[in-house]
């Protein structure tokens, strides 16, 4: 149980940066900075919880999180002259958020007595809604409903890697890693050569009304 | 209690066909697919569920729907060459899932002691909700919000329907059917006609900003 | 409590009118309108009782409340001819429906046990949660998220009043009123003098893709 912590600690971290430089991206205010990467950090975990009846809310019940994140939105000016030089490696904190997240949802709601199909659901609803939410508020299409990268196919398939390594009978510690190994890796991979799904078409599509 | 059992497992079916039809008209890839019809046929009663304090979720208790969703999903490739050519027949399947789903939400209501007119209301939220988040995750002015034939009311005539059967003490599933048949031929006759109610404006609105 | 009560009753009764107003400048219907009424009204109100885990919903447990939403939604079409030549002072409703919802946010937050901080955050959920939905419905960007007048930072500013003079041991109706006040008079300042932050941006952002 207390990797699980160790790991949301990370994630929340990781992803509250990775909103900073979204909203940074649009020019927003710290108010709207802060907003961001706390729909970022906080958005996956928040469904999750609702889903899973799990109380209280795991940023209500650790309120340092916010503390923190709040922290990272009031220091943003400097982050995002720093990062920005180094933004080519910023796919690696994303991929890494999505990846923390994905291990927490699913970990949890095994927990709380669910199906696999559904933990590794709840797996990919934790990696992936904080990144929806925070391209909703820039007004952007969310990138997971684009042709793009593989996304949430990665986060399920380390979901995926997780749950058969825990059935087996591996120690929690080693599955954990070995998921957000997988998820890491293989979005890289996604993205690095552009691995997209084709696009599910009509034939015939009619004009749009 | 069974009726409703049957009655969602079809709602569910049909919405994530719905769902199907939505996202392959914007040409998403498989992964788009599945999030577009996840959303439709399951938004409504996930908001449903936590509205009503239910648990587990209605997916996440019965874990084999979202298996069957994302079968469709996978399949959609199939199912968009097949059904592209009866399109005109679309909005029955559109209005049959709005009206299983509104009294899903209506019935669970009244078993959890709300009053009828939130009752009515959260019938309507189960049976449109699930659209909006469609339209909203193909990033189109939800229909629900703008002026076209009657939705939202159809959803709403029906569930009073049902709440009026069931307070004379009719029989619970010849309640449920009448509110259905209520709302199926309410919408098509809206759609069919063009029923829509007149905008609501300002006589001398200001210039937008 | 009944403090809360009353507070919240008035809340709900601004918020809707300020719904109204928004959505005729769509020229939306009467469902459409009553759905952005609605989504004002209860939406921060909502998302504070799933947060905290309160059950039933106020609006669930308070089945008068939409009631009330529906009527001010059906007489929109006089309100607008009436209201339409006093929005100037439109500010205020806005204003005051920010406030007695931060108010409750907080409020209810501390009963449930929280720390300041996460009841500070609550109570700026609560008040501005509503009208982000309302924008969104409308398809607007969220103006909470744009550089524009001070807007949670009033919210916040206020939730920290109400917190420091119920530590201080001040009764809490006189802590309720002087959270509101300063809300109210922060955020018309901030509208009067054009207060902003400034903008959080990159030094040289990549070209868009």
């Amino acid at each position: 149980m207390n990797y699980l912590i160790a790991i949301e600690f990370l994630a929340v971290i990781v992803s509250a940066i990775y909103g900073v430089l979204l909203a940074a991206r649009k020019g927003m205010d710290v108010m709207g900075v802060f907003a961001v990467s706390f729909a970022v950090a906080f958005g996956g975990g928040t469904l999750r919880d609702l889903f899973l009846d799990r109380t209280p809310l795991f940023w209500v019940g650790n309120p340092h999180y916010p503390v923190i994140v709040l922290g990272i939105a009031v220091f943003s000016g400097f982050l995002v002259r720093y990062i920005g030089r180094i933004r080519p490696l910023l796919v690696f904190p994303d991929a890494l958020g999505m990846a923390l997240f994905t291990l927490t949802g699913t970990a949890y709601a095994m927990d709380a007595g669910t199906g696999v199909f559904v933990a590794a659901l709840l797996g990919v609803i934790t990696g992936t809604f904080g990144g929806v939410l925070g391209d909703m508020i820039c007004n952007e299409v969310p990138s997971l409903f684009t042709p793009s990268p593989l996304n949430a196919t990665c986060s399920f398939a380390g979901a995926w890697v997780y749950l058969g390594m825990t059935h087996r009978d591996f120690l929690q510690p080693f599955a954990l890693v070995s998921g957000i190994v997988v998820i890491v890796l293989f979005r890289l991979a996604a993205v690095r050569w552009n691995w997209c799904f084709p696009a599910v078409r009509e034939p015939n599509p009619p004009p749009s009304p």
